[in-house]
């Protein structure tokens, strides 16, 4: 594929505040964006992830008066999803969510399910001092969201799609809302992030970028 | 540009455990990948992030008894990116790092800086609760840093490029090498993760992934 071109639509996205209520997004696209979503890498490759897509208006007008960041994008979005995280104790490594993902979905042979578990195990422990912290755990989970996050953006912006990122409510209540609606049951996950996906409505400011020289380090 | 290539790129992206090392990756295709990471959005527009291009042997050398999961990848990478997130300390709002982002590189006007530092601080208190949780507010960075990982690894597979994220190192040794080595200067970063990029050496196993319908849900 073409670098350029590539490069192009990374310069074409942008956090787009409103979207156009005329232009709709076609269901083929989103469900394209999502698959991106879907077929992203995770740590381990635990997919420790859910994609809400919120169509439902009354439930986007209920998350208004706690999602400042959302204000022009929940009226306005052609779609809107809520990216969810798994919660720490089903990210352990003896949780049904993971022996059975191992398991059932990719099909490993008891030696190798046995060897992963302990390394896995071994990992929470001590790497990255995961186990025993639910927050550290919890974040460790949505780092992974994270770039189904980055990827469901970038693919929205290759085919000319806008979207919006939002971190701007508030956890907590947002969560109350999710679940009085029916849309969190039991306790699998909690939200972290929402992204928005339609067109803009209007061009947005340039963009501006800290210079490759302050982000880039190489060491030879 | 077309879908179905974007999801072949999908599908030819793998964690890729070691690298052809007769195949090295060209400088233009590595600045390629790097300049789409810096591209990328963070929360706040804050860029929490710096991409060290470890292309030093003996530094490698050092990292592998910390790092199990970069054994094949360390010795074999023909670039080897050790990601790293911004301290807690100059992610609050009144940090240097923060207001000369937004004062010199974004270049607001003093009414909006005043404002957006405001806001920003009622975020970090309130939102997501993060501050003065220190490993909370590092996650928060990492999980921005994570947006970047996501993207550089799908730029790299859109090119035919293989890349590997990293979170099996022991993060206090292999900062303590860092260090050492003067790689990590001052206080300002921790490693969020580490990102090989080359040539694969063989041909993967098939990937899966959870069913759409498990990760993928409709709230009409």
């Amino acid at each position: 594929m073409n670098k350029s071109e590539i490069l192009e639509a990374y310069s074409f996205r942008h956090a787009c505040k409103r979207f156009d209520p005329a232009k709709e997004v076609s269901r083929e696209d989103i469900e394209f964006i999502l698959e991106t979503g879907r077929l992203s890498p995770s740590s381990f490759g635990l997919e420790p992830w859910k994609f809400v897509v919120l169509q439902n208006k009354e439930i986007r007008e209920k998350l208004l008066p706690v999602s400042w960041g959302a204000q022009g994008q929940l009226p306005t979005a052609s779609y809107f999803v809520i990216a969810l995280a798994r919660k720490p104790a089903e990210m352990t490594a003896n949780s049904d969510y993971i022996q059975s993902l191992w398991k059932d979905t990719r099909k490993l042979p008891p030696e190798v399910l046995e060897k992963l578990t302990a390394n896995y195990h071994r990992f929470l422990e001590s790497d990255f001092e995961l186990l025993g912290n639910e927050r550290a755990m919890f974040e460790w989970a949505s780092r992974q969201v994270y770039i189904a996050l980055g990827n469901m953006m970038t693919s929205a912006a290759l085919i000319g799609i806008d979207s919006c990122p939002i971190e701007g409510f508030d956890k907590n209540k947002a969560e109350a809302i999710l679940r009085e609606e029916g849309v969190l049951k039991g306790d699998s996950f909690g939200i972290a992030c929402m992204v928005a996906f339609g067109y803009r409505e209007s061009e947005p400011r340039a963009k501006t970028r800290r210079a490759a020289d302050d982000v880039i380090e190489w060491v030879h």
